[in-house]
């Protein structure tokens, strides 16, 4: 009756682990904050609408749905599992927060920096980093058409990253347009991009046959696929170059460099443009953007502009970036380093005994508070029988006892 | 198709509301920690089997239950609701910290002092201070036999609340124990208890006339609930007194008055033994108490003993006691009373033109770079056509323009 474990795929957190999470979000408060970056919050229940509008890309599948209740489920048609649905858990942030923006954009003034972090929901086969509960941290520009966005979105993750200690970054970027100009390149029918490019990214997880056979499925030919694949497979390409025989115009490229020239100078990063990148999701417009770190493969941050989402909530055109950091990978990879926490505050234990007077106990609260309002970490316990196991275990968690 | 506005009795949070529920968390966190409180978290999905064991009270009916998915839900009988259901939304944080605990107890050294926050889940019908969405936030310590428990629970909260600017507090405190003497005396079935007190509990809500129809629904005689009325019935009761002719351990009243001489003498109020007071779950076996602030109708923090829960889990018999504050109703306060959030850094703002070459950019940029790293907040920003109302409404967000 009563179960223990918490549900599939999600997790408790004990003090050990909440330490390094707590800490980690602190920095990412701290750093976001100094660039003029101010925190939202969106609730983690969503419009089923919102959530299934085809821009969500494969995590449309994986969406937790929410049961009507009463009179309405009564009045369901139980055959057709969409009558009984009455919302969803949102599988990112990216939705709830242009939906936030298209409700009070009349109170924001823009550029609006926002950032914003919380529990989304995939229904995910578990396995080792891939959760059904997993928290998520976004950090967003709308109103800031300029790369001025991509500019200080990227310096502020980067900043943020190397405040946890990792380092030699590298960051791959790209741009939709460019993959659009490549789709044109290789004579794929424009009406198929935004499948060809989600298949595309399947690449590294199930290889290139399954997206050859995926692709054919879609309609596209192998000779197609091909021109496209052996245009992008030159490694390290110089982006000039590489958009030279492409149908774009000039801007493209030149703003890309920009962003890469810029970024090179404020931060210590190493900038690969990467024509393969080309990220889950179909909303976005322009530059996309992953950062990768030493000693881990997949990639630790991505995002990039998508100009066209708020559109179709407002009806106003209003550009928009974003940079979403992998806040579960970090974690995974702090704990795989061992990566400690700098010290904080001392603390210290008082031992009470069952036969103190009450005076005297009182009188014992009355100086652990006094302490307490000095910021020191205080704790109080009954002496146990086995004190000699009662302190080592203090001990171990930083108390000294007094 | 696209829907702006949050799902029905949730909140979107813009920055200034952020601000103040985040320094509230802030201050909450420090002063729980320097009581030696640790901080964990479990996930906003729980097992339905673990919300709907009869513990949670009306809450029960406020489920919010996840859809089951795939062949499951092929599978499931279609007629019969909960054959379709997977898990649901928690409705409190209590049933998962008793699960974590459970799940975890053999890691964790007794007493176990934890707090935990985050957000619970109920389908109420939404009006002014009730939300579907709400944070909750707990404070237990488990494996505490004695009055410590109530004793730090209680110094902690008012603590908090007292750095809040709250004040002249009221600590409304009873047994459950007290009630159930209390039912022996007026010679109500005691396998009637949890339902008459879950009943008794909304006097405030529906009135005595209500109360009094749905406790004879209940099978209770009408003089049976008047000799109840009648002895709870004296304003400010003497707590020894009140206890003299019940049919109870003299101890219950001797536990109940060291707690409240110990609190008196640690913090700075008011305590009323109140034998009206019920709280509304089940669970509770011991003390429990509310706290009152001037100003403020209903309790803005609730809490007691239940020491039989863990049991439930674990087949051990494992003591705890825990207090729950209204975060809610806190923010509601806070607002109403216009609380300004002590200052923080300095905020600046540089200003770009599209017309600046690309390395004049730069060098505002790393210069904006190095101002972060000193901890101001700094933000960067094209200068407008309409630079007058840009300019007073950065000056208006705190911002100092460079």
């Amino acid at each position: 009756m009563y179960i223990k474990t918490p549900t599939k795929g999600m997790r408790d957190f004990l003090p050990n682990e909440m330490r390094l999470r707590e800490y980690v979000l602190t920095i990412m408060k701290e750093t976001y904050t100094s660039f003029g970056f101010e925190q939202i919050s969106t609730p983690a229940v969503e419009h089923i609408e919102n959530l299934t509008n085809n821009e969500g890309g494969e995590n449309e599948k994986l969406i937790f749905k929410i049961l009507k209740r009463g009179e309405k489920l009564e009045n369901a048609k139980k055959d057709d599992p969409n009558s009984l649905i009455d919302s969803g858990l949102r599988y990112d942030l990216t939705v709830p927060l242009v939906r936030l923006f298209a409700n009070n954009h009349q109170n924001l003034s823009l550029p609006f920096r926002s950032f914003q972090y919380g529990y989304s929901y995939r229904a995910e086969r578990p396995q080792k980093g891939r959760y059904r509960e997993l928290m998520q941290c976004d950090l967003d520009i709308i109103g800031e058409k300029t790369n001025l966005a991509e500019i200080e979105l990227i310096t502020a993750v980067i900043t943020f990253l190397e405040k946890l200690q990792f380092n030699n970054f590298t960051l791959k970027i790209n741009d939709r347009q460019i993959l659009k100009a490549l789709i044109n390149y290789a004579q794929i029918p424009i009406d198929k991009i935004d499948n060809f490019l989600i298949t595309l990214d399947k690449l590294d997880k199930i290889g290139l046959d399954n997206v050859k056979e995926e692709l054919n499925k879609l309609g596209i030919s192998n000779d197609k696929i091909e021109k496209y694949l052996q245009k992008i497979s030159e490694e390290n390409p110089n982006l000039t170059d590489f958009c030279q025989d492409l149908p774009i115009a000039k801007e493209v490229a030149q703003n890309l460099n920009e962003i890469i020239t810029t970024v090179k100078k404020l931060i210590n990063v190493e900038i690969k443009f990467e024509p393969t990148l080309v990220r889950g999701m179909s909303y976005y417009t322009g530059p996309i953007f992953e950062i990768m770190a030493e000693g881990y493969q997949g990639a630790i941050a991505g995002g990039g502009r998508y100009d066209n989402m708020i559109e179709k909530y407002t009806n106003l055109q209003v550009p928009a970036c974003g940079f979403s950091v992998g806040f579960e990978r970090l974690i995974m990879l702090l704990e795989e380093k061992n990566f400690t926490i700098p010290n904080k505050n001392e603390k210290i234990c008082y031992l009470l005994t069952k036969e103190m007077p009450q005076e005297e106990k009182t009188k014992i609260l009355e100086e652990a508070n006094q302490n307490r309002q000095k910021n020191q970490t205080v704790k109080i316990v009954y002496k146990n029988k086995n004190y000699k196991f009662q302190k080592d275990n203090l001990e171990k968690e930083g108390y000294k006892i007094i």
